[in-house]
């Protein structure tokens, strides 16, 4: 996506993109980091919602008119006077099975820019993942990719995909996106599905998009460009248990000696 | 390397490979996993040497000949009864500052061979780190490149490098072998230096070569084929330090969350 400051725009969009998705067989859809509303300091504290404010209504309303499983990216929450930056998860009969709050805030210099997430928003406090059939889906997004840890603890809560809504700068996202996201999938034997943000704002330095979709073994199944659009791939369950199989690294961790 | 079940002769090649790197300016020279010795089980068996053996002394003679530190890759070390798979380092007078037994054995079936390696060597209990000056150097074995937890205890020794003698499978390593070493560089924002077997035994599978030099950032530096060579560059602590300081990840992690 391209996400702007106007909500009613950006969830247009996504009506749009998941109806484009779901005709071209998908049952599992995911949508990047802040598909809702992108923009300013400014904008995203006045647009923040809580969890049964018209984003979520949307995303439970979609899940269900498709009956497919929806990654709602993620937004801005209101809780109380707090705000996360927060994920949720429905199923197919529209029901919120999971609701994540980024644990890794970007306050980070990149070429161009400087980011304080940290000053519109407050860190979650709880590994999560969505339960399955047909996936144990850990939730995580954007700058948490960097910390190995978060996909660790998935994985030892049963995570056999990994869902990153991204809004990823280009800066980085040149360099970083590609390895981080196929060693996610390959040292944590998961699928991993990263639909990331792709437009060029007005103020501020673009976004990355490359949107991917990575196999346990960390075969790239399908890679978007930097242009609005949705990307579909077959996730194979028996490719995965087969990768777990034969090469057991999950069962050779000495968590007794990382200290 | 293309290391044979004979150990002068592999001896004689890495003299004359630290050799050609010195020549070319190389002040910190790493060798791969087995740089001694590779072969059959029984071959690998009968060679198991202690830490004041042949290899050992020749590495100590080699560092300080030469005026440089000396990760000496690995060999099958003997204790007693035990076995272990054993990287030791040096420093440019002689001294050997770390010696590390690899963690994670490697009992895997990859297309085309079965491995398993506990039926030769038992595993380390410990995450180790050869001091500085110039590089905090964590050592890690190969199939140790799986585990994100092992390098992390490394940073939080105080980490700036990683050094990762391998003998790489060409089945895993032409998917596995560059995105996990850049991952491990760009999340731990170390340098990292993985020296690779790159032969075609007479049994067994291949040897993937494309040993690699990686930046903090992930970029990679220098980058073999797969002959016996060397390959050399220039490891920027500025660059190190700045690439800290602009994306401080390492500061943001969440062990408290982890579990």
């Amino acid at each position: 996506m391209d996400s702007r400051p106007d909500r009613d725009v950006n969830l247009g969009t996504a009506t749009r993109l998941v109806a484009d998705a779901v005709r071209d067989g998908a049952e599992f859809v995911a949508l990047p980091e802040m598909f809702n509303l992108l923009g300013d300091r400014a904008t995203l504290r006045a647009g923040a919602e809580p969890l049964d404010g018209p984003t979520q209504r949307w995303a439970a309303d979609t899940a269900r008119e498709h009956g497919i499983h929806l990654v709602a990216g993620s937004m801005i929450e209101a809780v109380g006077d707090r705000r996360f930056n927060t994920s949720c998860v429905y199923a197919p009969d529209g029901r919120r099975v999971a609701e994540y709050r980024k644990l890794h805030l970007f306050d980070v210099s990149v070429p161009g820019a400087e980011f304080s997430e940290s000053a519109t928003v407050s860190p979650g406090d709880a590994v999560v993942v969505a339960p399955g059939p047909p996936l144990v889906l850990g939730l995580a997004i954007c700058y948490d990719l960097r910390f190995p840890e978060e996909f660790r603890a998935q994985v030892r809560l049963g995570a056999t995909a990994i869902a990153l809504p991204s809004a990823f700068t280009t800066a980085t996202g040149r360099d970083h996106w590609e390895p981080l996201l196929r060693a996610r999938a390959i040292e944590n034997q998961c699928f991993v599905l990263a639909p990331d943000q792709c437009g060029v704002p007005a103020a501020g330095p673009a976004w990355h998009g490359h949107s991917l979709i990575v196999d346990p073994w960390g075969t790239v199944l399908a890679v978007a460009g930097t242009e609005v659009g949705h990307i579909v791939a077959d996730l194979d369950l028996d490719r995965l248990a087969e990768v777990r199989r034969r090469l057991p690294a999950l069962d050779h961790t000495r968590p007794e000696i990382y200290g």
